[in-house]
């Protein structure tokens, strides 16, 4: 049986995550048969190279879906609010990356590691299938074998956010600070200063960010009364989230065990050797698409507590490689068209 | 009646928290007779002005106390074991910025705003005061009026810390790697990521940083048995440290309420108002010796839980200030001669 080949249409082609999918799709050999690279006006004619063949920018518009069978997008919330569903009634099945649909009861939030059963279309979830916030995909990778295990109790998540979480915009406010310059993106010298806000304010002291990996990790469990808290900050690093995860488990555990248990699921690297100065930095995922599990250790302050610190490639496992891998997953269960 | 003056030595002068020891006694008008600065056979001889006046760096010995009232040591800990005590036998007081004596039964850890009260002659400490851990100073201070008014039934530290904390070689590691040179301090380019690994490994998975912030916590707060974790990570940015702390209180609280306590608390400047871009950020602190606490409000993952960040000058008020703060206070009841 000869293998299917896809229209894929790339929303956002020329940011920082939409490079990083063509990238992607590359390495993992995607089976396409026409790419069409789509961004605003203001990139309209750019060209783009993808496995030795110049690509041009088109503007996106409403008949940019016609013929397409996938499209994964990375264009803001806005873009993807009106465009998203376009695509879907031409019948592309939609990646998503913006946070627009996350929380829409109908449609599917996954990280193929944790949740691909919920892409199922026995499901009847919409064919627009959402893809999660950066530092919720790197943590949650590991919740999901610790939950079926010793069962979660409370989470607790304090990020450490690179700048490429913002795009280029945020690599280039922290180049422009670094040399001196004044900010023009982030509210303070991002080169000088963590900064203990991302994404808008909400009304009970949380971010949007913060809130996202509330309800998103929720979401995934399928815990939607799981305790969940977090507070997210910025960090003058250029690339790659780390995430210090504190949980409460239902059950007791040994280290070794939470050690192998992590080591053997699929996505994680157990990076843990402290003595030797072996734990998750971002000098090892940068440009790859694997979560740096480490700092295993007891929560000292409760019962059957455990502390996690992960690092992961925010553009690539935290995003377009995220993306990809659904698609890939909806291709091998013949799900794409 | 004429106010006393003392002789004061200084340990550890060419250092980074030496340097700013110098400035806060001239900052504070501290009432100074004599001044001596001492150092390592590497620094003999180099200059320093203090207030107008060049003084000569001399090389430390046993002699070096003879005749002084203060002894302000900021050398390390391998110094302050074998000089602090030979300062104390001199009749000097020590006030001691190294982690050596913390952890004695029978010597004072000390913030003046949290528990000065223990510098109390009568409750027969020895005459080395210890400076506590720089990231424990900026938490403790907003953790006492909570425990005083709530009650502490559990806390969690989540460090983002500058790399003055390592003095020098941290600055100029950050620098060098900043320039794309290779590091020579750090275990990996601090530049390009957060390093969760401060101070050495020990065989409970934790590092001593982190095991300092739990032990000084409970020591300073009189709470023994007070269930503490932390988790220390050294970012890439210059000054300044910031804390998320998390705490479980024992009593139902308002944020409103919370709020107005720590904003009352000596040394506190609370930095509330996230809609506004308004938290503690480094640019706040730098330079000064005040404690800037910010992101005040519920913990979603527990019942009376609080969440807060911190930030303040690492090398003032998390070392040489608050080191001043004690001598000033011990000036105050007579206590210093």
């Amino acid at each position: 049986m000869e293998k299917k080949k896809y229209n894929v249409a790339v929303v956002g082609a020329t940011g920082l995550v939409g490079g990083t999918f063509l990238k992607v799709l590359a390495e993992e050999k995607f089976p396409i048969n026409k790419l069409v690279l789509l961004a605003s006006e203001k990139s309209k004619g750019k060209k783009i190279m993808f496995e030795g063949k110049e690509y041009e920018v088109q503007v996106l518009d409403e008949n940019s879906f016609d013929g397409m069978d996938l499209a994964l997008f990375s264009a803001g919330a806005s873009v993807s609010k009106i465009y998203a569903p376009i695509a879907e009634s031409k019948g592309c099945l939609v990646i998503d990356n913006s946070s627009c649909f996350r929380q829409d009861a109908d449609k599917a939030l996954i990280v193929p590691e944790v949740n691909a059963f919920d892409a199922d279309p026995k499901l009847g979830y919409a064919r627009i299938i959402a893809n999660p916030n950066c530092s919720t995909i790197q943590s949650i990778v590991p919740l999901k074998p610790l939950d079926d295990k010793y069962g979660l109790k409370r989470v607790v998540y304090t990020t450490y956010q690179a700048v490429s979480g913002s795009g280029m915009k945020g690599i280039l406010d922290l180049e422009k600070t670094l040399r001196g310059e004044e900010n023009t993106f982030y509210p303070y010298k991002i080169a000088e200063t963590c900064i203990p806000e991302i994404d808008v304010a909400l009304d009970n002291g949380y971010t949007k960010e913060e809130m996202k990996m509330v309800n998103e990790t929720r979401k995934m469990l399928h815990r939607p009364d799981l305790k969940v808290a977090a507070t997210c900050v910025r960090v003058p690093v250029r690339n790659s989230h780390a995430v210090s995860i504190q949980v409460e488990l239902e059950k007791p555990f040994e280290i070794e065990d939470v050690r192998k248990l992590l080591a053997d699921y699929e996505g994680i690297v157990v990076v843990d050797d402290l003595k030797n100065h072996k734990y998750p930095v971002a000098q090892l995922s940068n440009g790859n698409n694997l979560v740096y599990v480490g700092r295993i250790r007891r929560d000292l302050s409760c019962d059957n507590g455990l502390l996690l610190y992960t690092v992961s490639d925010n553009i690539r496992k935290g995003a377009a490689s995220n993306a990809v891998q659904i698609a890939e997953y909806m291709d091998k269960q013949g799900w794409i068209k």
